[in-house]
This record gives structure tokens, sequence and C-alpha cells, in this order.
């Protein structure tokens, strides 16, 4: 009933793989991508909308629940799976990221960090046992390691500083858990140095964990360097783990990530960009505020499989976007979401067939040059 | 395919009727609640969860649709049904009321009322003609005639003065009506005076119309004057003919309205309550953000069937409203609208058994004096 991860296959010409996660609470292929849940939801999507859209992990947030509603409060309901009535996979995150983006005031030692909530700015610690010990409560099927990501620019002292704390964590971290069936991923620092980098890497295998994240990226660097960091560390991570790139990415980033041999993905760009009106096509961005819509009785692609593009056409879109209706968000929701996972699906039969530079050609060619269609 | 009314069953104590109607897309029985989607959209649901919740015939707002996304742009896109993707019996009011409560600047006059858009400040002109050409475009199964909502108090001299108005706009509306198989409905007015009532509904019925509303109550009044306006103008109106209460109410106000033998609600109450965190039981009401929910397993109410009570917690429920989830929103939707359907079907239950009077005993009975759970 542990977690287990087979390597199903890597792709001849790029580093790409396809391979399987088995669970608990059940197993998914992998590359897959992850919707993020910050606060025990999608927002704006049941489990059933999810199950529909072909959803198979999703993440929850340590940070957000461990402030509200408090994870002994869900720890005491159940779990969060029983808590929000999701039964597949869950991955939380250990809350690094957003104590760093959201928390107020933090004071960071070997130890930990102390910050203040962004809700009612109240003091907390935080240490790499806590961490663990809140996502024990929460239940989640993949848990992570405390981490501080590192922002950008910084000096390279800076980098190797905050590298070595988040190495030290990871140690206590994994020290931390309790052998309780819970998948435990180190999480791979180092900012946008590459020594940093494989150094990072190759302290964290040492260590062990049951799958390896890249973090700190994705935080202002240029894409190309972005891709970089990606290329040269996935092939540092041992064959036989899942990689998970941590809070990327547009598609064409996933894309290029596969193809570099990344496994999972997470980030918030296709609900985020849903709730601005922002739908993604294959031929490229589409932006459904603008008045070109207004009276477009197509769907927001021809032949997409959502609920959203089967039921209803580009002007209704439109219209409960411009009139600030809900149902928007969720419609909007829901297209995106599908386009993610349509996706990934995608690139997981191209790669058992042995097509996945031949895909990824056709799925750049038919992208327009100019976004909203 | 036209619009038919069958009253099946007249309650021997009260004066509550059992019928159906038919329309072009479909029957249903009466008495019948009308949730209302005011900008082509009941706030938060798609066509889907409507249907799983039970309804049957939802009303949408002339107003809102003819200044946004305008009622020539749904007629073009094939009309308000396949607009919003709902294949039932829709109603469309006039938008008389939303002019009167959003609109600025009016003056009225026999030939209509101009008005200043609350979007924009935009002039606009709306005859009686002008409101039948709108909700023909607008291609409801049901429409209603203009018709000025008095409000409360006022003296007898105005009652009468705009009562009169409003049966002048009757007569105009139903000369411009082109016979397209759209039922038109009349609307009592004459404020809280029981003579003007009388005056209003004989000459109604003299104009003669598919069916009668009553409309102007819910505007201040005294619940008791409430009741009794309604008690007093349902008998004044057709036996034959369908009784629409306008915009009204709580769950013990449709239930006085039925055994007075009124056949149609609409009442924004179910959603915008729900929206608010206050969800309905057959014990009173529950404001799902108090504390004491915080780690409440229990769904809002045992054995009740719809989607959020088969799915959710009060815990999660109140988590997801105090965190401003959106999901929070159509959740409680949910839930309040299957309270209302329900309640209406159990009417109708207890009507075709001979049994109002002990079930609505039996109902009151259960509610608790005080509110929240």
């Amino acid at each position: 009933m542990g977690f287990t991860f087979h390597l199903m296959k890597t792709e001849k010409e790029a580093g790409a793989r396809l391979g399987k996660i088995i669970t608990a609470r059940g197993e998914f292929e992998t590359p897959a991508f992850i919707p993020v849940g910050s606060q025990a939801t999608i927002k704006s999507m049941t489990s059933d909308d999810l199950i529909e859209i072909g959803v198979e992990i999703i993440s929850n947030n340590s940070y957000h629940l461990y402030l509200r509603p408090g994870h002994r409060t869900i720890e005491q309901l159940g779990g969060l799976h029983r808590f929000m009535d999701w039964n597949r996979p869950i991955l939380t995150d250990s809350g690094g990221y957003q104590i760093f983006s959201l928390g107020q005031l933090r004071e960071i030692s070997t130890d930990g960090v102390t910050f203040q909530s962004h809700i009612d700015g109240s003091r907390h610690f935080i240490s790499p046992k806590i961490a663990i010990e809140i996502q024990r409560s929460l239940g989640a099927d993949i848990i992570m390691c405390l981490d501080e990501c590192i922002p950008y620019p910084v000096s390279y002292e800076y980098a190797q500083r905050s590298t070595a704390l988040t190495t030290e964590w990871a140690r206590q971290c994994k020290e931390s858990l309790r052998g309780n069936g819970q998948a435990l991923f180190g999480i791979v620092q180092g900012g946008t140095f590459e020594d940093l980098r494989e150094k990072s890497a190759r302290e964290l295998r040492k260590i062990g964990f049951d799958g390896y994240a890249i973090g700190g990226l994705g935080v202002g660097e240029s894409r190309e360097v972005m891709c970089r960091m990606v290329s040269r560390t996935a092939p540092l991570l041992p064959q036989e783990s899942p990689r998970y790139l941590m809070g990327l990415g547009k598609p064409e980033d996933l894309i290029d990530a596969v193809m570099g041999g990344v496994d999972l993905f997470d980030c918030v760009i296709p609900t985020r960009n849903a709730r601005n009106g922002m739908l993604f096509t294959s031929s490229g961005k589409l932006v459904i505020k603008n008045a070109r819509h207004a009276t477009d009785e197509r769907p927001v692609e021809e032949g997409c499989g959502c609920y959203t593009c089967r039921h209803h056409s580009r002007a209704y879109l439109r219209h409960l976007y411009m009139a600030r209706e809900t149902l928007a968000l969720r419609l909007n929701t829901i297209h995106n979401l599908y386009y993610y996972v349509h996706l990934i699906k995608q690139l997981r039969e191209a790669i058992r067939q042995d097509r996945l530079l031949d895909f990824c050609q056709k799925w750049q060619k038919k992208r327009k040059e100019k976004d909203d269609l």
C-alpha cells in the first residue's frame, strides 16, 4: 500500500519518460499535471468536476491549511481527503514557498522559520519537523520537505547559504518521518547556479527520498535560464524516482520539461488565468472579454471535450465574464484544466508511441503567432 | 405546442391547488418554485446542476439582458434557451421591477418609462410594446406585462394612479403580442389597498391573459398585510389560469401562499441567502460561519438528498465560506435551491393526498424556536 514509481519507458530521442505512480489511494501515469488546491479546494471545482475533467492527483497547501482551518481540525475531521471529499491522491507542499512569499517579518535559522500570518498577523514558527507533522495531520499521499525558495536575482553567496539550509532541513524532514506510508520528496534548490543545483541534487540523493522536486524556478529568471536549469538538473536525479517541477508553467514549459525528463507538474496558471478570462486553445490564448467574442457561437475550442465547450459558446462565456458572474470562473476553470490534463495525456501517448518530437513540432506549428484568436 | 394550464385538483380545506403547466419546452406541475436567473445564469449553477436539483422552470430578467448583452444579441444567438443552454421552460419578467429599483432618473408616462442604466448611465425608453418586443427576442415561454411596482408605503391616490397605469400598460402589452406561442401574464397591482387590488384583478381579467401575477408585495409591508393581500387577491383571479406570486418569499410565505391558492413563485431568497452563508433546514436557518460548525462532520441537513449534503460536512462548508472560496457560493446555492424545490414538491404531494393542513402543521412543529442550530 506504500508509494511506488514504475519507470515504464524513456523516450529515445529526448529524455522524456513514461511512468506510473502507485499510492494507497490509486495509481496514475506520468507525466502528470497536478491542479493546485491551495485551501482544500481547486477554486470553483467540485470533486466530481475534477473527475470528469480527468484529474488524477491534486495538490494542497500546508501553509494555508495550517493557518485556516488548522491541520489539527482537518486531522480531527478524518484528514484532507475526507474533509474535501477527494478520494484520489493528494500532494501537499510544505508551506515553504508561501512562508517566503506571503508571510511577513520572517526570521530564518537552521532550526526553522518564524513568520507572521498574512491573515491576522499572528506569529508562527515552523521547523522541518513541524512541517512534516502538519503534513502528517493533513494525510496527503505525497508530502514535501521544508525548503527556502530562493528569490531571483541573488548573489552566489546567498544562494549557497540558502541551498545548504534547504539540504539541512531536508535531512531533518527525513528524520522526522514516521513511516506511515506517506511518500516524502526532497527539493533541489541552488538558484540559477548550476554547481549549486548539482550539489543540492547530490546531497539530497545521499539522504534518499521517494521523489525529487526541482524548486525555485519561475521566480523571475528568463525562460532560457529556466529551461537550462531544468534540463541540467533532471539528469542528476535518480532514474528510478519521480521528478517534480514545482510551480511551472505555461503549456510550452510543460512540454520542454517533459522532454527534459520531468514527470510531475503543478501550476496555478490554468486555474488563475481562467479566473482572469484567459483561455488556452491549441492555436494560442483566447481573451474572453474581447469584443470579437460577443456574438461568436463557437465553443472556446472546436472539438474540445470539456463540459464548457460541449455546452457553451464564446458569446455566453464573454457575457458571464463581463457581467462578473461566478459561473464564468467555473466554466473557464473547467476548460483550462481540461486543456492541461488533455495536453499531458497527449504527451504520454506520444511517448508511448515513440512520436514525441513529431507531436511537439505539430503542436508548435498549430499555434498562431498572434495569441488572441 | 402553446401554453396550457390544467387545474388538476383544489384542496378541500384550504384553497391550495394542484395543476400542470404545459409549454412547448416541457411540462411541470404546480405549485412550482422558479429560481431567479437575472443575467442568463442562476448564479454559480450550470444547467446540469439545476436539473439534478429538480428545477423545472427558471426566470430571467429582461432589464438586465436588455442592457447586457442586449436582447438583439441573444436573439441573434438563437434565443435565451440556447444562449444559456437551458432547454426547459423560462419565464422572463418585463423589467418593470428593475427599472423602478435599479434604474435612475425615471420619467413615467402613459407611453412608458424613460430611465438611466445602472451600468453606464445611458438613457433608455421602454414602452409596453418594447417590453413585449424585448421578451419576444429573448424567446421565453412565459412573459410578463410591463408594470409599475408600487413602493410601500404610498398614498391611496398614488396607488390608484399607478395601478391604472399598470392596467393601461397591460392592455398595450396584450395588443403588442404577436401570437408566437409565448404565454403572457398580467400583473395585479394595487398596493396594500384591497379595493384597488380587486379593481386591478377585475380589469386584467377583462383584458384576458394566460396567467395572472400578484405583484408589488414583499416591498416593506408587514407579513400580515402581505398574507392578507395574497389571500384576498388570489380568489379574484380565474380558476382556470395559473396564479403567480412575484418575488416572494421565505419558506413560510410560500406555504401560506400555496394555502391561499397560488401556483407559481420566484424569489432570490434561496440563492441570495446561500451566497451570504444562510442555509435552510427543516428545523430553521443555519448560519454557516458560526464557530460551532467548525468541527461539525454532519451535513447541513441529515437525510437531505442534495449534492452538498451527500458530499460535504458543515465543517468544510464553513471553511470554504471563511476562506471566501467561490465553491462556497455554489455548494450553498445547491442546498438552498434543493430545499425550496423539495419543499414545493412535498406541498404538491400533500395536496394530492388531501393532507396539506397536516403537512403544514408538522412542518411548523419541526422548526425550532431558535434559528441557528
